[in-house]
């Protein structure tokens, strides 16, 4: 333990400057303004939950946590995600409130990093959760609003990865027989270790068949006629059903024309556990991580008492940037810089040029040490000096 | 230390639903916008900060900080002001950006609070910091912006109480001889509690002169026109100079056309230690509380290694909001309930609409448990139901 200089921020901390604000506030206007008209509506929790109830619910490792005592004693969490806070808001202040309840977000979440391996511990999401309504259409819905949401951001180039958790656990468990076992395959696929799902595979007391159809599920990627093969490899109601729900789910993203942007991957498997049914990933062409996820949650909000199936999705603002190539910009700003004796015309000035909505900055000449080094950078440089009218000495 | 239940918040700690949350997002959109006219750049920090650095120059009591452990064993805090970390980010990333530097934030801050007494923990600021401008101009010009930006918000009954932390600490110095005893009297125009102050000054072993010139700073409060008192009652040069200060910000404020919204309070004294000079609190009529605050700081950012006089300010968001009395709106939202068969025609009617700017839910009537109450509350309702062209049965 050392202490930090006074320059420096905390681990996977981030300070936004002027250029990079900008555009991401414009992206994210462009964003929650498309989550609104799809009749969603915007809500804000806030930073601090306690850890016993959304920050067990929330699923994210307790390792990533931030957690602090408050005076009680209790253990508060930085919220780690927003579909916990959520399913509390729907299941307190909201529990009133008729569903289907469609609901949105934009706020940071907050996981802690133990190395500065370029991984930020603060994020933000732009997201929505659609609470109380099991159709295939609900799932359908947020798929076609997120892609909907990546557009109007600017997004072209990316594909939407689709999976299902059920059929995953369904196929895994019917083949290896315990929880424990299929824990570990689901780990592998998790971590997107096919190398190691194999091996490990081929490690295991199974009939070659059965390890056959194992390494098949590795197959259950790319197009959606592959739900043929899908159905043909599980033998269970639950999977052939996770199947059936997977066609009627590309039925419905058929209807918004969407199907381009979709692929099938029944590899999918999700960080967090709440998952139950449906899932996907956004991948943009040019990044390796996703830029956005999602999914069917219909067992999360009975732990607080308000049972009711949902989905949702989340999109973080700093990969989709990343994405975007965007490289920051900033307002055009004009600058008066005045005397004493013009103050009066000065402030006049700006007034009128900021009615017309021109960024204008008011700088006396008294207040600057370098008028030539302050002047670099201002669109226009607009000098009230002397006694007389507006000159441009 | 009881479990909390599953619906509870951390004491402090608030929900916004939608119809808040709306007015709000409209108010805010107001505010910055006024900033950014006035060509100050927006920027974000991180939530946490290193407790040695910006914990340690924030000023605010350390019972108010949020406090966490990092994995290294650094003492972190959730950010409890912005302005010190702007000096952190002025004498970091933008330390060679020239002076004066003119920067915007909308951000959450943190105080942690002991009981559920109505105070929130955690609350939204908007502000600015003007940095490297000694003149009376800045003083000035961030008075007029938070003027500006306050009327933009729609209050129109507000008044902007204006006083010297330089004179207070100069005059009481001069008559009690010691930092100590200027302390208690300071901490009680603090607590405004001129009650107390007067008990303690009749209390202290000083002369009758004395006692009568630290009661008559009791009354230094109101028209602008005490200056001419304040200047008689303090003999040293450094609250004279303070005097003259508040006597060309008064001119600076003239140019402006605002000296309608100012009154002087030269009782005032801030919370936060590091100011130095001219200081202000916004109250609305119709609330007990300042909403918004700020002054001059010459000595914070040598902190950080980048000495710089400064000034700024911060406005309550939430504090604002109760004076506005908003009482909250919701967008109207059309809502199209369609069955299976027709949603392709829904998709599409909704995608028109959206177009035209509406807000539009399209829901699978297979989604819906009570069509009847789930109608209630929606602008209007198409359905889109059975085999043939739009229905509306």
């Amino acid at each position: 333990m050392t202490k930090p200089f006074m320059f420096e921020k905390p681990i996977g901390m981030r300070d936004t400057l002027p250029n990079l604000y900008e555009a991401k506030q414009k992206i994210r206007q462009g964003m929650t303004e498309e989550v609104k008209l799809w009749g969603y509506q915007p809500i804000e929790t806030p930073t601090l939950e306690y850890y016993e109830t959304v920050g067990v619910a929330s699923a994210i490792l307790d390792q990533q946590l931030f957690k602090l005592l408050d005076q009680r004693g209790n253990t508060l969490v930085l919220r780690p995600d927003m579909t916990a806070p959520i399913a509390r808001l729907a299941a307190s202040s909201l529990k009133d409130v008729s569903t289907p309840l469609r609901l949105a977000y934009d706020a940071n979440v907050y996981r802690a990093q133990h190395d500065e391996g370029g991984r930020p511990a603060e994020f933000e999401q732009i997201g929505v959760e659609l609470i109380g309504d099991a159709s295939n259409s609900a799932d359908g819905e947020v798929i076609a609003l997120m892609i909907a949401t990546l557009k109007k951001a600017g997004l072209t180039h990316f594909k939407i990865a689709i999976g299902h958790v059920g059929y995953v656990n369904a196929l895994l468990l019917e083949i290896v027989g315990n929880e424990q076992r299929t824990d570990t395959l689901r780990r592998f696929l998790y971590e997107k270790n096919y190398v190691g799902y194999r091996q490990h595979v081929k490690s295991l007391p199974l009939s070659s068949i059965d390890k056959t159809r194992l390494l098949q599920l590795l197959n259950l990627r790319g197009e959606f006629s592959k739900l043929a093969e899908a159905k043909e490899l599980v033998t269970t109601e639950k999977g052939i059903k996770a199947v059936q729900e997977l066609e009627k789910l590309l039925g419905v993203l058929d209807c918004y024309g969407i199907t381009d942007f979709v692929k099938l991957d029944l590899n999918l498997v999700m960080h967090m556990s709440y998952y139950t049914g449906p899932v996907f990933e956004a991948y943009s062409d040019n990044l390796g991580t996703p830029i956005a996820s999602g999914g069917r949650y219909d067992e999360l909000l009975q732990k607080f008492n308000r049972p009711a199936p949902a989905t949702g999705f989340g999109i973080r603002l700093d990969l989709l940037i990343k994405a975007l190539g965007v490289k920051g910009e900033t307002q055009p700003i004009t600058c008066i810089i005045y005397s004493n004796e013009r103050r009066k015309d000065a402030i006049e000035l700006a007034k009128e040029k900021r009615q017309e909505g021109l960024a204008v900055i008011l700088q006396d000449l008294s207040g600057v040490k370098d008028v030539d080094v302050f002047s670099e950078g201002f669109e226009d440089i607009i000098y009230c000096i002397g006694k007389n009218g507006k000159g441009d000495n």
